[in-house]
C-alpha cells in the first residue's frame, strides 16, 4: 500500500509500505476513508522532536473494517468506524475510569502510521466505535475530526470544567483550540473567549460558538481576559498550544480555584512551583482519552448538532501529503485532510 | 505586649511589640489562648526564604475576642474564635466559590504575627468562626490545629479527591501530612498509605486512620505505592512537603486520571511539562482556603469525632518560642504549641 513516511525534518514522502494484516486475534484492519495531518505531527516535521530513522506518520483515521481477528466481537467487516489515536482495551481499571489514553495495554497509533491506505488497529474491540450506518461523504470529515482534534478539544473543555455559568478562555487557535470552543459551548458554557489573531480562525471560532475574541497574547492577553472577567480571570481556561508562553498565559488567565485544561503537547515546558502554588488553579490535561467521548461525539455528528469537520480547510490526495504538511507548517492551513 | 520576632536565620526573639488595636471598622482584636510554630515558619528561620529586616512571626491562632470594630457583626467580645492564616472577606466571588485564600481582599495573617499575646484580625466577619461556647482547655490544641494544619490537611485531601473507594497516599509526615491522613479517612477513603520513616510519626498516622505505612521515599517510595495498588498508583496522593523530590514522588505515585493535592509550599520546584502531560494526573493545591472548612472542623472537634491537637508534641510558654523553633528545625518535635 501507499503511506506517508517522515525521513527527516521537512522530508515527508509517500511511498510503498507493507500491507497491514491481522497479527493478533484482537486486531482489525481498516481501509481508510480519510486521514489527516495533526499539529503534533509538525513537532518531528520541524525537527523539534527527534526521530530514530524514517517513521510512518499519522494517528487520525476513519474507515471501513476490512478484516477482524478471531476474538473481535464489537465491529465487523463492512462497518464504518472511528478510532482514537491510542489503541486501548477499554476494560482495564484505568479505561473504566475514563482514561483510555492511560490504558495499561495502550498502543500509540502513531507508531502504526494512519496516513496510509490501510491501517492495522490493535485492541479493536476497545478502540473502535462503529457509526450506525456507513455515512454519506459529507459527514466523513466530521467523523475524522472526532478521531483526535474534536475528542482532544472535548477533553480539554471537560478537564477545564467548562459548563453552565462558566466563562471559558481558549489559548490556541489551531484545530484543537477551535474545537475546544465548540466543545465548551456544547457543554453549556455561558461565555467562550477565543484567543486568536487570525481573521479566518476568529470567524470559525465565532461560528463554533465563541462569544468574544481576544487578539492579544502573552501578558497583554492575560490582562485582557482579566478585564473581561471583572479582574478575576476566567473560570476555565483551555491550553491548546504546548509552549511555555501558552501554558503560563493559560494559568495566569485563570481565577483562583479555576480550572486549566491543557492538551498542547508540552515541549520544553517547566511550570514554576511557587507560581503554580499561589495561583490556586486546578491543572489537568495530557493525551486525551478520546475513546471516552466517541459514542457521544458520533451521535452529535450523525444528527447534525455539530460540524467539527469544518476545521479542515485543505483537502489533498494522500500522494500530496508533503504539500499538506507544508501548508500547516506555514500556517496557510488549519488542518489538512488526506484522501487515501 | 510580648511577641516573637525573627531577626535573621535561626534568630527568633520574644520582645515587646505594640499592642494591637482596632484600625478598621471591620477589625477584631483577640487575646490569644494559644498559638504555634508552622513548618512554613522554618523556611525563613532556615534562611531559605529571604526576609527584609526583622519580622513578627506566626499565623495560627485561637483566642477570645477582646474588641471589635463598628462594622463587625458575626463575632462579639468574650467569644472564643478560630481564624485562618488568611484574612478574607468571605463575600467576594472567589470566597463564595470556596477559595478564601484567594480572596480579592485577603490579608496574610503572617504579616501581623500571631506568635504574640494579642492579634489584630482584619475582615473579622469573614475570617473568624466562633465556637458554640468557650471550650475547655483540653480542646484548645485541636481548635488551634484547625487554624492551619488541620484545615490545610483537609484541603489537601479534598484537592486529591480522597473519598469512598479511594486509595490515598500521603507524602510528608509533618503535622499537615499527619492531619491529611486523618482528613482522608474522615472523607471516607478506603485505604490511606502514610509515607514516613519515623516511628513516632508512623504511630500517630496509624492512630489517625492510616491503613498502611511506607518507609521508602523517592523512586523506591513510588515503586512501593505501585506495588500496593496493582501497579497502577494511588487514586489520590497528598503532597505535604514542598520540595522537588516530594512533588515528583507524589505525581509519580498517582495513577493516570488520579488526583494530586499539594499543600507543601513549593520552594525551587519546577514541574517538567512533558512528564506532567503524560502522567494524566489532576494537580490542585496551594495555600489552603481553611475558612471553607472551619465550621465543619469546629463541629467535628467539639463533638470529639477528631482530635487533631495530638500533632502538638511540644508545649512551651511563648517566651521560649526560640526553643520551639529549634525543636522543629531539628525534627525533635512535630509541632510546637506556644502559650502566650
Amino acid at each position: 500500500m501507499r503511506g506517508a513516511v517522515l525521513h527527516g525534518p521537512g522530508d515527508v514522502r509517500v511511498e510503498n509500505r507493507p500491507d497491514p494484516r491481522i497479527e493478533q486475534p484482537t486486531d482489525a484492519v481498516l481501509r481508510l476513508s480519510a486521514t489527516c495531518v495533526c499539529g503534533s505531527d509538525l513537532w518531528p516535521y520541524r525537527g523539534i522532536q527527534k526521530m530514530d530513522g524514517p517513521a510512518p506518520m499519522g494517528h487520525e483515521y476513519v474507515g471501513i473494517v476490512e478484516a477482524v481477528g478471531a476474538e473481535v466481537t464489537s465491529v465487523r467487516p463492512g462497518q464504518f468506524v472511528v478510532g482514537s489515536f491510542w489503541a486501548s482495551d477499554n476494560t482495564c481499571e484505568i479505561c473504566r475510569a475514563g482514561y483510555q489514553s492511560g490504558c495499561v495495554h495502550r498502543v500509540p497509533m502513531g507508531s502504526l502510521g494512519s496516513q496510509a491506505q490501510y491501517l492495522r488497529v490493535p485492541l479493536a474491540d476497545g478502540t473502535l466505535v462503529a457509526t450506525p450506518e456507513v455515512p454519506p461523504a459529507e459527514l466523513i470529515p466530521s467523523y475524522l475530526a472526532a478521531s483526535d482534534v474534536l475528542g482532544t478539544g472535548w477533553f480539554a473543555a471537560t478537564a477545564a470544567e467548562a459548563g453552565p455559568g462558566k466563562t471559558v478562555a481558549v489559548v490556541g487557535d489551531g484545530a484543537v483550540g477551535l474545537l475546544a470552543v465548540l466543545a465548551a459551548r456544547q457543554l453549556g458554557a455561558e461565555r467562550v473567549i477565543a484567543m486568536s489573531r487570525h481573521e479566518s480562525r476568529q470567524k470559525l471560532a465565532l461560528d463554533f460558538g465563541a462569544t468574544d475574541i481576544v487578539a492579544e497574547r502573552g501578558d497583554e492577553g492575560v490582562a485582557r481576559i482579566k478585564e473581561l472577567t471583572g479582574g478575576l480571570g476566567a473560570h476555565s481556561v483551555i491550553e491548546a498550544v504546548g509552549t511555555q508562553e501558552s501554558m503560563m498565559q493559560a494559568i495566569r488567565s485563570t481565577r483562583p480555584g479555576g480550572h486549566v485544561g491543557y492538551v498542547g503537547v508540552t515541549h520544553d515546558v517547566n511550570l514554576p512551583g511557587m507560581e503554580m502554588f499561589f495561583s490556586l488553579v486546578h491543572l489537568h490535561g495530557g493525551p486525551a482519552p478520546v475513546r471516552r467521548f466517541l459514542p457521544d461525539l458520533i451521535e452529535l455528528i450523525g444528527d447534525g448538532t455539530i460540524e467539527p469537520g469544518r476545521v479542515f480547510d485543505l483537502e489533498l490526495p494522500l500522494e500530496q501529503a508533503d504539500d499538506g504538511y507544508r501548508a500547516m507548517d506555514e500556517r496557510r492551513a488549519v488542518k489538512t485532510l488526506l484522501r487515501p
